[in-house]
């Protein structure tokens, strides 16, 4: 039998500073999120109504992505959370060196949790690695139960899939477990939380989960 | 002064079988339209409502594009008008060539009016001619006020700009001139019309005005 070579497998570009980053996210204590949604999901009312219920041990930071404007950064800002702003131009995702050119302006060693907004889109940010440690999935109510079965690949990436805007749920004739069915369709192991950002229903759920997972990396 | 030669604009590949596309519709007095917006913004719900007002004479047809599932096609189909769904696997746009495959399964010669429905992304399909006479771009209370300045490049191509789901503004408390201002900034020209497809309220004057550009080109 000829000694056959087993070649590495070669990362993309992209994957290889994804996998900086994580490396980077391990050495500084920081557990990382990559939020993605439609435009209008409420991934910005997501981080604000999240860091509003951290513990004082888990410090928020956040990079808001976004093909143009500073809309969510000054939200976030204004609550008193270290932020940095990605303009993509007409970029439909973010992508690894944009999140590690971001981490530059971040005060690292005082933030546990980074919340990573992807830009508003339900099919492309799937598809491009950051780096972070879990992809969550936000969909919401307004937007219709058919999302899973319209976008699988979105919800095939997710480790989480939170349903916003649940205050409106008789509003929208949103079937609920339609939805669920969609996710479970096409990624079993996904948990879903339905809640509502607006109205502070469901979240801390949310983020007792996210702690939780964030303690066993520990 | 030496005789610099002209060289003609050389269309890339899509946009060249756009203009195929819209000789087509020309010569078939088909007038379309390429209706783009963010995933459950209504743009099904803008084509059965617009449908249903229309004069006999203007016979509707449809192109429904998604990554995956034919829910939209047959919610059309439903309602007796011809329509072709094109899955684009997990492309986030429309693109010229997809238009001219699914002509081919449309009866032509019973179309005066092709609504192309477009992936759900409020990014990609801008940048893609399909051929059609205008882009209809369909924004939704429930997405957020601030939606042309996150994503200029959407607003910028549109002809006409629908906001949807205006039976809801006063629960999503959505500032109708700050998105009209929004609008404004980078694209001077296209006319915003506020209606709700669900309730039936604007739908009339956008139709109106729809059948008024049909009969300019004519």
């Amino acid at each position: 039998m000829p000694n056959i070579p087993v070649v590495k497998h070669i990362l993309s570009a992209n994957d290889q500073i994804a996998e900086d980053n994580r490396a980077l996210f391990q050495r500084e204590g920081i557990f990382a999120l990559n939020l993605m949604a439609s435009p209008g999901a409420g991934k910005t009312s997501l981080i604000l109504a999240t860091a509003a219920r951290l513990p004082d041990a888990v410090r928020p930071g956040v990079i808001e992505g976004d093909l143009a404007s500073r809309i969510d950064a000054d939200a976030i800002a204004a609550r008193g959370i270290p932020v940095v702003q990605i303009n993509t131009g007409g970029g439909c995702h973010l992508d690894a060196p944009m999140i590690r050119s971001a981490l530059d302006d971040l005060p690292l060693d005082e933030i546990d949790l980074l919340l990573i907004e992807n830009v508003g889109n339900l099919v492309c940010p799937a598809n491009f690695q950051l780096g972070a440690h879990l992809n969550v999935v936000v969909a919401s109510v307004s937007e219709g139960h058919d999302k899973p079965y319209k976008y699988p690949g979105m919800f095939a990436a997710a480790h989480i899939v939170l349903l916003n805007k649940a205050d409106l749920i008789d509003v929208f004739e949103f079937d609920v477990d339609y939805f669920q069915r969609g996710v479970q369709m096409v990624n079993a192991a996904a948990p879903l939380f339905v809640l509502s950002c607006k109205k502070g229903v469901g979240v801390d759920a949310w983020v007792t989960w996210l702690l939780g997972r964030m303690n066993k990396l520990k």
